[in-house]
């Protein structure tokens, strides 16, 4: 019987933690199966056990295995997957500068995959991309996705500089209004990238001069708009 | 010593959990304070006493009642609020029907107020809105909104019928699509109802027939948007 260790963030495979997101997965990226452990109460295993043996993906039914790679108790099928997103293309990008919270990384990733954007860019200190917790909370649109990281904003921004507008989502109100921000012209093979900064800094001002410094019309009765809604509203101004 | 206990769904009462949204209600809404607990260890309580006294609200200094009330070790300051929020006004609406989850209940209050849209109502069977778990997601924002509850629908729209229109969010490809839909006359006073249903179900098709009926534009990559991103595209889409 196989016995992957509960998850660590150096590890080179991770975990997908439930039945619904671990056979989804299976259908999008079969190749980075190294195995999977259902629950002996798992009610749907034959067919699971069907596809896992046509695809030639070994498999346990382990409830001692499954307890130790999840934590919670009602999970009834764990995924191992290798953590090796295809790289970003040439296509639209969002980029997310020193994000910290797994749970937000999965729900910008639901977003994006929902809004058909699915290159996603990380720079700097983010949040483990990979980590179970990421990968529950995209719920089910994780393997949908490309991803890059670049240690700096500028390693990024020379990596894609082709017929590429950037725009940088600042808290300044002398940014331009995302509502009358000037759009890259699609038609002619232009792309845009989306780039925000952390949930609690934001972005530095000063990155405003390397393309287009955004705002997001918003009252001051808050401080800031929650990360991935701000990300949200922007994907959604820029691809309708 | 004043010994409030433990949050209960039906008492008329609620705590906010922290200094710094108790301090942003107490500038907003100080009417609706019955007590504050403040930690010993917290490092600017001569300044929070000083408007407590200002206020006239009693107060206690006393780890222990914290302890009672919060769960998360590191809060210092606990607000003791009447459940009293204004009922809505003829202005705009947000409606959530049998919405389920309070973190979601928070954000989208929260985006509700970085909106400039700040009357909620709630329909059916929905999450405790008073609950401090509902208030703590809000960051801030809770105090600044307007609510009122009904039981169905039908209810609701009787309450609010004339110069508004209504508009039903549908995971419906057949609705209008939200950057197409046509908008109401603001200008000549008409106001809008955005109208969600709850996080797994959405809301029945047939509510279409009361108003508009809105799909938001997604691919089938995705099952939906999450509910506080649907809200928060929806808000953006109408008041820009």
């Amino acid at each position: 019987m196989s016995s992957f260790t509960a998850y660590k963030k150096d590890m080179a495979h991770t975990y997908i933690l439930g039945a619904f997101p671990t056979i989804e997965a299976l259908e999008m990226t079969p190749e980075l199966f190294l195995h999977v452990y259902i629950h002996p109460d798992y009610y749907e295993s034959d067919a699971l056990i069907d596809r896992l043996k046509e695809k030639n993906i070994p498999y346990d039914i382990s409830g001692r295995s499954i307890r130790r790679l999840a934590k919670k108790d009602n999970t009834l099928v764990v995924g191992v997957v290798k953590k090796e997103l295809p790289p970003v293309t040439d296509d639209h990008h969002v980029v997310l500068e020193n994000i910290s919270n797994m749970g937000n990384l999965g729900t910008i990733i639901r977003t994006m995959v929902g809004m058909g954007v699915t290159n996603l860019v990380t720079v700097g200190n983010v949040a483990d991309i990979y980590h179970p917790n990421t990968i529950r909370a995209s719920m089910g649109a994780f393997f949908k996705i490309n991803h890059s990281h670049f240690e700096t904003m500028k390693a990024y921004q020379q990596a894609f500089a082709i017929n590429r507008k950037s725009y940088f989502f600042l808290l300044n109100e002398q940014a331009v209004r995302l509502n009358h921000v000037e759009k890259p012209n699609i038609d002619a093979g232009e792309k845009f990238s989306l780039i925000f900064g952390n949930e609690g800094a934001g972005l530095e001002s000063e990155y405003g001069q390397f393309g287009t410094a955004v705002f997001i019309p918003q009252t001051d009765a808050v401080d800031s708009l929650n990360l991935p809604i701000s990300v949200a509203i922007g994907l959604y101004e820029f691809i309708n």
